[in-house]
């Protein structure tokens, strides 16, 4: 019944290939069937200024397409000279979701920035952008503990996302293109290593939703969490 | 327990005072206890290019903030030259919300601009605009009905839209700016007179939160969807 | 023969109602007759760049217009992304104006930023903004004399604004905005309590003026003055 | 007791080459002393689109300063991304003044833009602007006339501009730099050839000042005129 | 003697990886040993509107990097809000290159955009950038034959690019970051297949060069080409 | 043969005024032919950021163009908000070229802004600035050993550019705009006084050029080089 032919709560495919950029810390290439995400982890020593003295440091998160990742080409946002508000909005969530699994005094007054570059758009591109995002950062924070310069383990669990929306009247699990276009009621569900909840972005496309189909898309995502962080367990290793 | 003295689930007073500003279409000033919005609805003839041919119309919204809504002054964003992320987040907020209960079809190809324009600030000034929102587009297209320029009512439902938060460990309803800085999961839910949800946008500020908390905001948010939605029929009485 | 029904020397009803925000340390809303502007005041104990060290504070002012405080909306200056020539001339007015009544030595090593939103417009906003402007400004002086911050009066005197122009051939006080549109020659005219000259600003939108047509309109101006002082006076009482 | 030695009412010398732009319609380098401002006008066969089918034309103007014009090197402003408040001040100044002697009917459908470049600033670089630009503008109206691209003069009367200050406590013609950063109040006017007034712009940069003051001032720019004109006229013969 | 150990006149390893962007009507993965850019070529059927009507087509390019395709970590353009001076000198060239190579009237009133985007950067983005966008543009050109929208080849002749530069006294090919750094003068020579060129661009970074010392370098980039040629060869095979 | 009736290796009539800008530390108005060029080099004393404490000075260039200074009037930079590629691409150029001939350690920390701006154009503006921006270089720099601000002179060599390019199948020197908006290949050559190169920018504007007619341009850049240093050598006498 879905376009793939994947069952309702059947992830895509996953990969996630690591050390892909020579130069970032950390660096990953996921692949949430045909979604492609980049996404580097590069160490700043230097806090931004608001965290001066404060002993914490910070985890921020840039977000990006390349313009011919989508069907048709879309105009590249460095030339058009600005952020769209999609950019900024999915750039702060990143952001926030990889924060929220970070022990900000354990990491010490530095920065980490998380790159994500859309390779090719399937659907679920924000979401792919943290799971992978945050494989990044663990590689990168790697780097810091092998290099004593952190003494603690500034990481405290697994953080990952995945998409959920109602297809064609039934719960769907990380949706791609073709279902996420045509979904009526969708959610963003990034969670923890350990099942709770970090952030949970529902939106009704078209009719309101209840609380009842909220909840089974919530049943999915919990479901589909063990395989994404089997895959960035898997990842690095 | 909590700052206000209010119950844990006692919504700010509410006043909803319609027709403040002479020239829009629609118009209110909605008052969530100390955060006060100006919410305005501006019909224009033309939709947007992209509905042209269609038979559709469109409701779109713009956020603002007085620079000194605020306890110390921000900097004006038409000076600073362009729109914040989080401005942009919200505005795409409401403008999605308020679409959710309107019929575009019965609307006509025309669009109606919500613009919600914050004097002051504590807490909550999204779901304020939301609520408020509403009320200047339901004013606006009783304009259309009544000048015959629809010919079935375009708004299918309220909507309106509160916070809640873990505060002190506890489930608040409608944070405001002091419990709102120091609660650890919040969550914004946009409901339709009806019970549905539209918009669910939950946040771990600091730990992450379990299925059982986020129900609990949610009750929360339901029953206080009857105090919303009261103030709105009374406004447009 | 005036739209409104007004004499040729009558000012538009004022009135100043303090205290509107509850943040900043001064604030009021001027209302002449449907123009309505929201003007704050906001101490920041940082002088400019270009100031320190030179025991002078300054004075500033930014100037803004909801959407839709006119009659069909305007574009949102943020989302544009830039401030129109029109706004920052404005802007550059109010702040010369407001500083010619200031000692800033007296004033001291600090800015304050009077901040002028225009509610409503219905002509004359400018001056509006500088009559109330200088309300916020003299409330939020008070407040650094009575915190001792301050040791000799920074206000030297008041200042208030008011346009006149020729209107069918007569020379009109406090043109609102049917009289302002269809003005022959019109001026804004700037003036201190003791009823001396701070900023002339004449312009002959279609037939140029002579000299005595601008004594006429000189004479307006003056008289009318004290009808704005008499209002700023009972404002701060 | 003036640093140039000058009268109280004497112009710098003045004067005005034309035809030193070879592609323009109408150009000429104006020289009031060491301020040079180099004005081209340029026809442009389309309207603005705000007068499309009116049957009336448009005179708009630009200014820009070239960056060592001044004592030390100014930011371009084009580098900089954005014209200052002060330039598009200046450069509404001078397309308000020049419409004000342009009957824009007679002009038909058609726009001309004058461009006003500061090669050196010396004090007045608007004033001279103006009258330079006057001169452009006559210019390229000549070769409309020449072309019979009109039926009859669109130019109904001499633009030109002085300024007048306070200096040392005595009212002062047409002010260089030395005098206008120690004047204490200033001015400029903008006359036509018939000695009626166009745009007044008068500023207390320190004490406010008297209506006797202004008076004074006034007389000056009035005298000061027919040297300007002269100055247009021979420019033109 | 290099740094790479290569011969004087030594190419690094090329690959050139196609079909790597699904939804492109042509692209590449083109690796100059650890420099690696992603080249597409997205056809439009809308020419620019300064070629309506002409019967001729456009072929552009655009140039990005991602930001950490270098050591540190660059500044996103996007976010800058705008692209560099050096960013868009490089797209112009690369433009420009291309178009050398292509019959515009036989291309028909389309558009082709090339996009190339650096993955990882170790000197020779732009020369790479060309030789891969030519593999990206040739691809996509051939979707144009099959489909029957162009009755004769667009594409006259092969056009790639490579770097030539004097490292410690020697002329050598295909510089490396390690080499560009340090190197005196270089150059970026476009060529054809046929051994004629497009473009040189030499610079002297330190001392100027001369004539036979450019001739050296030159007699490098034409050796160079074969291999060039030879890749784009048995890319598109 | 050509428009000009020049003979093809003849420069166009050069005319190099100095001390054209009184503000400026050195400044020219370079006329080749009916292609004016206004330069102007300022004194800074601070040198950029990135050279604070290396010893060494900086030369920057910034290039314009006055709207009217061609054909039609373009748009105004400092109005469009942006500087365009071409501007940035010529005046990276320009400093580049200048930088070529100058002891950055013997400058000492301080840098010199060369700002060229064209008054006119009629082909080659960047070589024209490129000529006399080394004059007015000249001049600043001469200032700065009367006042022993610098021990020994900075510049190393005269510096100078000329276009060549192949118009009508002959190798001509000097292009102006009528050759250049005709020729098939051009190029930028920018020299030293001893006749080494500098910078070498040529462009296939239709067919791909042969390295021996490269070659013929070069002799005629060569060759012209003796005319343009023999200029600047009077110039600055």
């Amino acid at each position: 019944m879905r376009p793939s032919g994947r069952d309702l709560g059947e992830l895509r495919t996953i990969s996630i290939e690591t050390g892909v950029m020579s130069h970032a810390e950390g660096s990953c290439l996921i692949r949430m069937g045909h979604t492609h995400v980049l996404c580097t982890a590069s160490i700043e020593e230097k806090p931004p200024s608001f965290l001066k003295g404060t002993g914490q440091g910070w985890v921020t998160a840039e977000y990006g397409m390349l313009p011919r990742a989508t069907h048709t080409r879309n105009r590249r946002e460095a030339a058009a000279g600005k952020q769209s508000g999609r950019t900024q909005e999915i750039q702060r969530l990143i952001g926030r979701s990889l924060r929220a699994g970070v022990d900000r005094l354990a990491l010490g007054e530095r920065q980490i920035v998380v790159d994500c570059d859309v390779m090719q758009a399937d659907g679920g591109t924000r979401c792919a952008a943290i799971t992978g995002g945050w494989v990044a950062l663990r590689l990168a924070v790697n780097k810091l503990i092998t290099a004593r310069l952190v003494t603690s383990d500034p990481i405290m669990e697994h953080v990952a996302a995945v998409s959920c929306g109602l297809y064609a009247g039934q719960p769907v699990l990380d949706l791609d293109y073709a279902e996420d276009s045509a979904a009526g009621t969708d959610g963003n569900f990034v969670l923890t290593g350990g099942g709770k909840l970090v952030e949970v972005q529902m939106s009704a496309e078209g009719a309101a939703f209840s609380r009842d189909e909220m909840g089974r898309l919530l049943d999915l995502a919990e479901a589909g969490m063990q395989g994404l962080v089997a895959a960035q367990k898997a990842a690095i290793a």
